[in-house]
């Protein structure tokens, strides 16, 4: 039996030794081959080193954060948000839906998981450490250590495929709907037959708040061999009443053989199970859905009816490859190009589909099923991705960006509101701020026009005039009378410089749009956070409700997402230069040039910049608002690149924010920098490849590519900027001229 | 406010004073108008005064069994059996599911409630007193205190109808998926719109037992008025991890307003809220299904679609007058009538129907859904409706029991076994014996013999021949070698009888069908009991493996259901006579007509003698057995009927075991009892009523009709059996005889 297995596994190992190695040869050298799913997966990256589609609905992550061997990263013992981290080592399944990169749980259900020998339901005794684990965009594989099970997996836009290779004997695959990465609960499973099963999931409460929107994920899994046996096991609660002593059953699992009539229950999962005589494989393919089981059943038909698994991983690997060559990096090291391509995958999973095939959806509230003829993006992390990853969108994908403001104004007609933090067509009303009137001025300034820009502006002004009853604006009245926010609400500066960005935006806007009235307004509105303005600090500092300052202040006090009055994730220290759109207001505030170059060094050199978090992550870029200073914007940013995005799973600085801080890496390393959002401008620095080609949309732009040089001396800063040849003095690019332009060039010295 | 509530209430007293006397005019003399729902809804007689079509799929009882208020009959706090006790008084909604005169919980779910003002959905503080109840057959009404709102019922077969009046102003239907009679929990709902809802309920654990055999019921709301909101609610478990600290909303129940997503969960319900501006009614339509959503759908569409609450009842109303009419009586005082009727009502509710509206049904452990083209019946509580339920069923409804032996045959051809306790499509092999085999054989002996009498008798075969692997004859290899069960297995003395009086009813139709070696096989075995008859004590008593008798040995230990070696709820008094088949034989083993006499009378006279469960119910009749003596059984069967039956909410002895007590009372009141099951003869005791008249169904009967007269001396005991005017000598007649004759005249002196 031993030297059986051993053999089987040779032949395996072998065999899976010439796959890679012929896979190596086909698909070498393409941007796809260079994207590492496993950066990010330790150091809080939260993002999951399993296969999605981009921006796909389903997604397949392996599960490791529970069991007490995996602590501390262990999901019931602490705030975790991602279903798999790095570090851990024993993994209870594979889940197939699954956020990537966000600071709060959810998702992370619908796992399955491969054992062999007598059936065992209880996670913590069937987990297992596993080995060999390759990741690569669209595919994900390990060994199952315990059960010399390999695994392997594939996903389509709303499938999640796992290919299953057990030894010769009893084989079990288990659908585990009770375990999740959250303490969201609740399941309905029905075994359809020896091939089938279709049920649903409840999740939600995302950052442990707001329970009563927790909506389901419904799902149907099929089975590419009929199981030999299967069931419904279900744990219920335990029962403490005196009838207890009559119940022998009491809190016991239940295997319910053979059973195909509907199951519910908080603890619930399926068992298929196979007696094999040799080595055998078994597809199972996963279609998920918000809106019904018969949704989640045609998308798994039409994405992957008869397809097998290396159809559907040909696909992934296709398109995935097919949207990262709209960069094209030459020179660099193959770590940077790791680096760089694993983070503008980063930027194509969130926002993500959430229609069906046929492309209907839940709406927002409304309680009702949508449906569209485009794609219906969801998971808005509006708060982060405001500030670099729709500009990101707008000029190399620009009709996904277009898609995206087209499902943020449904939102506004299913909500009455345009989104915030959007999750699912659930609000969360996470964060603060209105960052979907930045990203709509964002995308129409820059060219992106074929939306209903009308409406978009009205629901705009409803955002930021509506006093009475409105959830994204909070405290609108004081902002409106007296400028600010004032202690009565938490993080009363933060949210005031929130307001300032998404006002100077409306202001944008209306300019754009020929409403000159409420330019002015918007305008004088967007700087009056110059109210909360310490000369003495030179920083901002929250005012109480008589108007005083708050005191004592200690600038230095929430850092590190402690909590602190008058900010929110940070200290004034990060919140002192987020005036994007002000930065020359905000020079002559602190004394001009000179003062404001040493505040804004010294956020730097004592320590206080935070590179894992937005407030300040355009910080480096804003030397270059000071003449002769741009250097320190280079050398800076080049040292954040280097200190904190790496070939390796610790190499995302924090949360990835829905793929934020992987497009600041995206950005950085292309020596541009959408410096102030909203308004269609970039910093430049030095580009960190020799060239970048960036294909360019017909739709939008009149070039095909835009392409971006540098001298070769990496060391140097930038003595000229160049387009198309013809020198120009700002260290700053309008969109205009980026995209009309053809070439960029920058020499160093 | 209060005037005008005054007025309203007075009117709607007013109107339904008229209602009532209008239905009291029109309905006034028929056998339905003598139903009295409310026997046997104390004393544990486990029936429920709500509405039921006959044989009815769904039924709709008030549920007043939980909460401290009705303590010490409170579900949680014992064993249980029932929805409803007549002298609670705290209600707190209307299941729709239910078991009648059942002695261990099941079903007991879905559970509507009307209530007004601020929603609440913990039934123990929206609970309520109520007033006024009337219940009829097919209707159930009463007036809900604490709301001032009168509640309606009736019911189709497959669909319950409720109607609620309400006073002006918020009120709210709630449907508590939650709350049921027993510790099975787990529900799905999915409000489909303003009208409608649908979901399912896990039941089952039928005597706390079986929990892998839990199953679905499926359901559709249908309401007659579209709610002005509507929502979920779910109390989820609570949280007792570290993250609890951050959610402010563990264990506390969510309201998902306006949700119209799947929510599961063991504690959900549904609120349909509406704001009336004068009084008004809303009706709610459940349909239930055990095989899916959809079916329930259908079976509400088909049964109920554009009918009223009072359309509904009228049939309901018919369909149970049609029934009781099958036997006419007269003579006799009201509540001769009354305890008459409502018992032969109480034989028409099990077994009831499983199969929806279109013929499908789940079938018993294969996991399919099956379909018959005629009624596919459930809830056999064979261990009890063997020894009469059946007998009435072949005599007056001849048609319902040929479906109910085919409906046993199906299950034998799905289960492998015929069914021994079935419940909807769960075997759950409560109780012991091997009773299915003397109905069939009952059953075909009195001329019903339209079914696969060869399929049949090969299933009796297998239950009593297999060894191995039998789980409706445990210790079966003790019983053919040894002849008898030895304390090894749990009521060895009970289960031996009973396997006796099964082995007979085999040897019966073997004899029938001509297998002259099974008949003499068979008959040898029915007589084993023999062996364990004490000539000291003129009892049966348990032996031990070795052959010897059981020691220390209490006859009368067993009694009142504790628990006893030997024999299953009862002691060897009330076990003693078991032996319907043999009584000559027992006679002889105690030392003849005398000695035998004595005997019998001396277990009513100790008062051994339990009018409240099945092994003895028989005795009453077996003095007819002794030449003389036949008096004493005329008797005591007057003054138990007297003593036990009454028109009383306690007037069922003790659980009705689905109809069997009823069934004894509508024999013993007709005068004649199915004395030996299996066997097609009656013994004759003194009719109660003057005259009554059995309609015969000439599908199986050549007769229209049979008369069983009295000459008018109720205090008098027979002097002669006159069948056609024909003097008879014996105190028992054939089935033959009886139905082919058409007058059985009893003349008293």
């Amino acid at each position: 039996m031993f030297l059986n297995n051993f053999l089987n596994m040779r032949i395996s190992s072998i065999f899976y030794a010439i796959l890679f190695f012929l896979s190596s040869i086909s698909y070498a050298q393409e941007p796809v081959d260079y994207v590492n799913p496993f950066i990010g997966t330790s150091n809080y990256g939260a993002t999951f080193p399993g296969p999605i589609a981009p921006r796909g609905m389903a997604s397949i992550s392996p599960f490791n954060v529970a069991g007490p061997q995996n602590l501390p990263l262990e999901k019931d013992s602490r705030w975790l948000s991602n279903p798999y981290v790095h570090e851990n080592t024993f993994l209870t399944g594979f889940s197939q839906v699954n956020l990537s990169g966000v600071g709060c749980p959810d998702l992370g259900v619908l796992l399955l998981m491969p054992t062999t020998g007598v059936l065992e339901t209880n996670h913590l005794k069937y987990g297992s450490t596993y080995s060999n684990e390759i990741a690569k965009a669209g595919y994900y594989s390990t060994e199952i250590d315990k059960y010399n099970i390999k695994a392997a997996f594939t996903t389509s836009k709303r499938v999640g495929v796992s290919k299953f290779t057990f030894p010769k004997g009893k084989s079990n695959i288990l659908l585990n709907l009770g375990l999740g990465l959250t303490n969201e609960q609740g399941a309905m499973v029905k075994i359809v037959s020896s091939t089938e099963i279709e049920g649903m999931r409840s999740v939600g409460s995302f950052c442990y708040n707001n329970p009563e929107a927790a909506y389901p994920v419904y799902f149907v899994a099929k089975f590419s061999k009929p199981a030999a046996n299967f069931g419904v096991w279900k744990k219920p609660a335990t029962y403490k009443g005196v009838e207890a002593q009559w119940m022998g059953y009491n809190g016991k699992t239940r295997l319910m053989d053979a059973s195909t009539k509907m199951v519910v229950g908080d603890s619930i999962g399926t068992y298929f199970s196979y007696n094999f005589d040799k080595i055998e494989t078994v597809e199972v393919k996963i279609g998920v859905s918000y809106v019904s089981i018969e949704n989640a059943r045609e998308n798994l038909e039409k994405e992957t009816a008869n397809k097998t698994f290396n159809d559907v991983y040909k696909e992934a690997y296709n398109a995935w490859n097919q949207l990262l060559s709209k960069i094209k990096v030459e020179g660099g090291s193959t770590n940077d190009k790791t680096v760089f391509y694993t983070a503008l995958y980063h930027t194509l999973i969130h926002p993500n589909t959430l229609n069906d095939f046929n492309g209907e959806y839940p709406e927002i509230k409304t309680s009702k099923i949508g449906k569209t003829a485009g794609t219906r993006y969801t998971v808005f992390s509006l708060w982060d991705t405001y500030r670099n990853v729709h500009q990101l969108m707008s000029l190399v994908y620009p009709q996904q960006q277009f898609d995206m403001v087209q499902s943020m104004l449904a939102m506004y007609d299913e909500n009455g509101w345009l989104p915030k933090w959007e999750l699912n067509s659930t609000e969360t009303f996470t964060m603060v701020g209105d960052p979907a009137s930045i990203v709509i001025t964002d995308t129409y300034l820059k060219g992106i026009k074929d939306f209903d820009v009308q409406k978009a502006y009205k629901a705009m002004l409803k955002s930021a005039d509506q006093i009475a009853d409105n959830p994204v604006r909070p405290g609108l009245k004081d902002y409106i009378e007296k400028g600010y926010l004032t202690t009565e609400n938490g993080g009363s500066v933060s949210t005031t410089q929130e307001y300032n960005a998404a006002d100077y935006s409306i202001a944008l806007l209306a300019k754009e749009l020929g409403k000159t009235e409420d330019y002015k307004r918007f305008l004088n509105r967007s700087i009056s956070y110059r109210k909360l303005f310490d000369k003495e600090l030179k920083l901002l500092r929250p005012r109480l409700k008589n108007g005083n300052w708050y005191k004592p202040f200690d600038p230095l006090a929430g850092a590190n997402f402690t909590e602190n009055i008058g900010f929110i994730e940070g200290n004034a220290w990060q919140y002192a230069f987020m005036v994007p759109h002000d930065i020359n207001g905000l020079k002559k505030l602190m004394g001009g040039n000179k003062s404001f170059t040493n505040q804004l060094q010294k956020v730097f050199d004592d320590n206080q910049f935070d590179m894992a978090n937005e407030p300040d992550i355009a910080y480096p870029f804003l030397f270059n608002y000071v003449k002769g200073e741009e250097w320190r914007s280079q050398k800076m940013v080049a040292e954040l690149v280097k200190k904190h995005f790496k070939n390796t799973p610790d190499g995302i600085p924090g949360n990835d924010d829905t793929g934020t801080m992987s497009a600041w890496l995206v950005y950085s390393m292309m020596g541009i920098y959408p410096i102030s959002p909203g308004e269609p401008k970039y910093a430049i620095t030095k580009p960190m490849f020799d060239k970048i080609t960036i294909q360019l949309d017909s739709k939008y732009y009149k070039n095909n590519e835009l392409v971006i040089e540098k001298t070769v001396n990496n060391n140097g800063y930038i003595s000229q900027i160049l387009i198309n040849g013809n020198k120009q003095n700002s260290y700053f690019i309008n969109h205009n001229d980026l995209v009309n332009g053809q070439i960029l060039k920058v020499i160093l010295k």
